[in-house]
């Protein structure tokens, strides 16, 4: 606890103090003029006497760059420590901790080093007590003994912290803008989750996943609320609350710490192999609840009752949230899913795929555009993002080129990558930097059993009802494992980063960081255990002695993508040429999904994918004949010469007992189809003059040489790319 | 000529006005607290009547949000058409336009909307009057009727401007800081150019190229500098200067105008595969020439004469500048290569080739990390990415795995793809937003004729001394293409926009903008006729009618990445195999390479590689006996087994008369490499144990089963991976 900070005056109304300050990344940025005015001074010629005053400006100005250097140096240190500890460790095949708990140590550590290392310096603040008019302007010219500066607002200021505004320069560097979590960090993160998200094994669980995600999402959130509701009144009763706290922001608190997210289990999960299901069970639960958590977090702020005697239940505005919560979920969902659509017609009409680069550039702009495009018409960007994400996926996909479809992974990966640690990194960093921390013990440990109460509220009856429904049951043990895999991580954390003016919001800041702690750490840690204790099936394969001492070939599945199966038998290509059993089995099974998913199934395969994609049957098959032009101009020229079914797709519902062997095939087809088809497409050149998807050409190059494919074996080497 | 600008009056010192100011990047990250005080207005409770005026303030704050990312999106949307139109034009073969002027074009047409499309909206300014302390700060606190908001300080103001602040609030979002284009596009821009050098070419040609870069820059900045203040004086005659323009603006101005941009030119010299070495020398002349352009435009920046009588020469200060251009391009060359060695050394004596993503990552963070340590120490990051870049390049490069090598390719493609095509789309733009422009006939005419002359005093008097001593000259033709060749691009319009506060440098803006226009319009849609019209070696591949109806083949090797080799042929396979002839032709021809590049080349192969990297001869052979521990730990154990001459580098010094067939042999290796030793590390598992680089696994494939090498036929599909 830190003190004089809990024990500070409260003022009578919720203080809207100054959120913790920026300048982490965008000191490259918004260093802006101060350092052009400093060229400038340098470069235009010093001729009066203000020269002196210019050049203390200029080094000032200097000296705040530099130190802008350093405190970013010091993140990439970080990382880059990270990187090579990680390394290590899947060196030493050490699972206990993960790389985002690494990347939390490692902060933590620098964290103490920046907090009692380094000696306070004062900010260059001047106060200003001039009375003007009633509302702050966003720019201000100032004239100070005959010129004008400009400055630009940043935030109010409660009356009380003042001189309390953070005293010590490097802490200050260290200390970003919340929103830079929401507007850079999280949209790669989501996207790469919606872009990875593995296709088969996610549709083929959807109904509970969304189940999970919407309702487990509001039952814990709900469960959570209420629960914390009860604390905090005891905490009144014992007199350790000096705020207010009222039960909006509990519920609040409930919907951002019901945001899970299990990266270290998945990636335990991944290196171990674990059951699919599960995998998809809470890999999906994980990233639709991300969205959810966000949406229904900003529809409890928007939860204003009328009148002044705010806090009381009110029918209008409790319907209102909802009808904000419906807006701007389905708002953001369009905007993606069209974003993604479009990018699809777009690569699917142009021969764009013959450019890689073009390609990729394209990709990687028209996501981009889906957030700021929700962003401007008041949507949610994140949610947005991994909804095009998804979208991408499963149209966007299937249009890129094969080096395209690697790089677009790869890209995204690292900046996935890259975010994640910086999250997980400054998490670490600000438990000590973060200069307004609320240390309350019984609401931490208030909030440790209710976030325990609410998962376990979410995961049992809801699984209990899916059960019977499903036909391939949640077993208790895959209960239990999902019970246990309520960690909470990035989106949890820049919830709640995301403003923290008010009291409350403050101590759901730092118990929210002490709970990404230490799910993190210890579950993170006990997973294995935990697998093994529940009879999870996992398939490790180890490798010979000799793999080990000489190649890399045993690290190649741990932990590098969270979200792969497991790598395929071989078995799987005889499965890929005599399609049929497969598909057989799809049709089958098909029939026993929930109506509502084999109406969307047909849609989706029968209009969607020819529209959008050079697959499925063609279009003049499946519209009404008065269609017939429309159905022509959309439909590829490829599809004509390809109206074997859709190989892929098919058994997308499929709820088989998870039979890896028959149904891994279509991520066998990606795998062998990233380096595969190249070959394809230069060897066969003179052969192929039908059929020219490369999916079609790939599937020839299998059947030509079976054993020239199965000694190629990329997915060893490119291990990230069988994730669809 | 933009009214009301030239001619209004000017202050008496040198006004230092507000650059036209950020917001689009720095948008996501700036916007900051604003939306935070925002979120946090709705989502503390709205308890008294402040309300109203809070969500006043929220709406405000939401609406900028929205306007910037409506700005964004602008941006987007130009660099979506942009790729569009590219592959419209690669589809139609067209050449007579590049993808940056293409950007530009569409920047130009956007700019013209938004200056006369869209209402004069007005900032919401507001005008402090109140006399302070006689210097500015950086935070300021003000008292707005009870409730403190913090400002920032942006910069100053001239006082004749204050009325003159952007009025439209679209035209300030689409404008942003200067800095941005230094701290964030450059670098990926110079990184990528240093990382895609073609190390051969460059190497064989390196005396020519530090000369023309080094010695032929300075002469030119030199000439043109000086012609300019004959224009400036003819202007003073004529009465059509309205400010002060000083003999160091002149040659301030020739400095930037000498970095040269042959973007276009290498694209098509890649396109039609022109002669080798003439792409060698222009492209490291051009790359080169960035770095000398900045370190020399910021050393006569520096050049500041003792007194208050300035602008007449003064030995002391341009010795100082001398001085300081020794010191920052050393300090900048230092850091770069310091950076670069650092991660070769890590990526070799860690196992994290095996981890892709951990390498790439890492990678990217190095890199990163020498633009702010050279930053954080003073020196130009810029420079020192480039450097840094080079030396991944020839070290780094070897130590990675296979894919890490076509992701870290691949990733600063990307993104320098976008960065360089926002670049020219934000020139485009610029022409027309911009709010400062001074069109100045005499001085543009005068620039025109000055770069063109001081390019022709750079080339040919260099290219006779260079003659001399060359045993391969540098012909007539060769000579006039690359006086036709001095297109300026991204670095110049970077370089003039750095500082646009006084009258001088506001005019040198438009002029920049301007020739930047027209060569890369005029010189990069004439470079075609201009090859054949010089009689230029062009080895155009026309694809057969069947490869052009269906495949994608006719494209792969056209302007994707302007640093490619042509596509080796076949026979270059033979070679690698028996490697003997072309070291043995290496070994006689270094003989005649200057005795400075013998001397580096047999230090780099006989220390510096096998410190760095996995390869060369062991150094207990060539390092001192006394040193034999040291030798010991540094050699990777691989080394022993691979004593064999070193393929690659034994090549770089040759001066051949450029036979392609014998000496693309590297070239082939790292193309086949990317993909052909995939197969290598899963099917040859069994089969070596002692040897582990991918390197030498790679040979032993290509030794075994020369068939599947040539069928795989990668370079067609990677056409990226094979530069080096």
């Amino acid at each position: 606890m830190e003190p004089g900070e809990a024990a500070r005056p409260s003022p009578g109304r919720a203080v809207r103090a100054l959120p913790p300050r920026l300048l982490l990344l965008p000191l490259l940025l918004g260093r802006g003029l101060q350092a052009a005015a400093a060229a400038s001074s340098s470069g235009a010629a010093a001729e009066d006497s203000s020269a002196m005053e210019e050049l203390a400006t200029e080094k000032e100005a200097e000296e705040s760059h530099r130190q802008d250097s350093v405190s970013l140096l010091t993140f990439i240190l970080l990382l880059t420590l990270t990187i090579l500890t990680i390394w290590l460790f899947k060196h030493g095949r050490v699972r206990f901790l993960h790389e985002t708990g690494l990347a939390m140590i490692y902060g933590l550590i620098v964290g103490v080093i920046l907090r009692y290392g380094t000696p306070a310096t004062s900010g260059h603040d001047k106060s200003l007590s001039c009375t003007q008019e009633d509302r702050a302007f966003s720019t201000l010219l100032v004239n100070v003994s005959g010129k004008f500066f400009e400055y630009t607002l940043k935030g109010e200021i409660s009356p009380g912290k003042i001189n309390n505004v953070e005293q010590n320069d490097m802490l200050r560097k260290v200390t970003f803008d919340p929103e830079v979590f929401f507007n850079i960090l999280l949209p790669p993160i989501i996207f790469h989750a919606g872009y990875s998200l593995k296709k088969r094994h996610f549709f083929r669980n959807l109904g509970s996943i969304l189940a999970y995600a919407f309702l487990g999402t509001a039952v814990s959130c709900f469960i959570i609320g209420n629960l914390m509701y009860g604390v905090v009144k005891l905490m009144k009763i014992v007199g350790q609350l000096s705020d207010k706290f009222y039960y909006t922001d509990c519920l609040f608190f409930g919907a951002i710490i019901s945001a899970t997210d299990p990266v270290t289990v998945l990636a335990i999960f991944n290196e171990l192999h674990a059951d699919v299901d599960l995998y998809a069970l809470l890999f999906g639960e994980s990233v639709l609840n991300d969205a959810v958590a966000i949406v229904l977090s900003s529809s409890i702020v928007a939860y204003q009752p009328a009148g002044l005697n705010t806090h009381a239940f009110d029918a209008a505005a409790f319907f209102k949230s909802v009808g904000i919560f419906l807006g701007i979920f389905s708002g953001s969902f369009t905007m993606g899913a069209v974003t993604g659509v479009v990018t699809a017609l777009v690569t699917k009409f142009t021969k764009l795929h013959c450019f890689p680069l073009l390609e990729t550039a394209l990709f990687f702009l028209m996501s981009w555009s889906t957030f700021l495009l929700a962003e401007a018409c008041g949507f949610t960007g994140v949610v947005a993002v991994l909804f095009c994400g998804i979208t991408q996926a499963h149209y966007t996909y299937n249009n890129l080129s094969v080096e395209s479809r690697s790089r677009t992974k790869q890209l995204f990966e690292v900046l996935h990558f890259l975010a994640e640690n910086f999250i997980f990194s400054y998490m670490g960093l600000a438990l000590f930097t973060f200069q307004k921390h609320v240390f309350s013990p019984i609401f931490i440990i208030g909030a440790f059993v209710a976030i325990f109460l609410g998962r376990a509220a979410h995961i049992y009856p809801l699984s209990f009802f899916l059960n019977l429904g499903r036909r391939h049951k949640i077993g208790w043990n895959f209960q239990h494992m999902m019970m246990f895999s309520g960690l909470r991580g990035a989106m949890a954390f820049a919830l709640a980063i995301r403003d923290t003016a008010s009291y409350a919001r403050q101590m759901m800041f730092t118990t929210t960081l002490l709970i990404v702690f230490f799910t993190v750490w210890i579950i993170g840690g006990g997973t294995t255990p935990m697998l093994s204790w529940l009879n999870i099936r996992v398939g490790v394969e180890e490798p010979s002695e000799e793999d080990r001492n000489e190649h890399c070939w045993q690290y190649f599945r741990v932990g590098v993508d969270p979200d792969q199966d497991p790598p395929p038998s071989n078995d799987s290509f005889q499965v890929l040429q005599g399609d049929g059993p497969d598909s057989a089995r799809g049709n089958r099974t098909k029939q026993e999904s929930a109506w509502i998913f084999r109406l969307w199934y047909s849609f989706d395969h029968n209009y969607l994918k020819p529209i959008l994609t050079h697959s499925g049957p063609p279009l003049t098959t499946t519209l009404p004949t008065w269609c017939g032009l429309l159905a022509r101009c959309l439909t590829s020229p490829q599809v004509y010469d390809n109206q074997e079914p859709l190989r892929e797709e098919d058994s997308d519902f499929i709820l088989t007992e998870g039979d890896l062997t028959l149904t891994y095939g279509d991520s066998t087809v990606t795998a062998n189809g990233s380096s595969g088809s190249h070959t394809a497409s230069t060897s066969l050149e003179g052969s192929r003059r039908t059929k020219s998807s490369s999916e079609e050409v790939l599937e020839r190059d299998l059947g030509m040489g079976d054993q020239k494919v199965s000694s190629r074996g990329t997915r060893l080497v490119f291990p990230l790319e069988d994730n669809f």
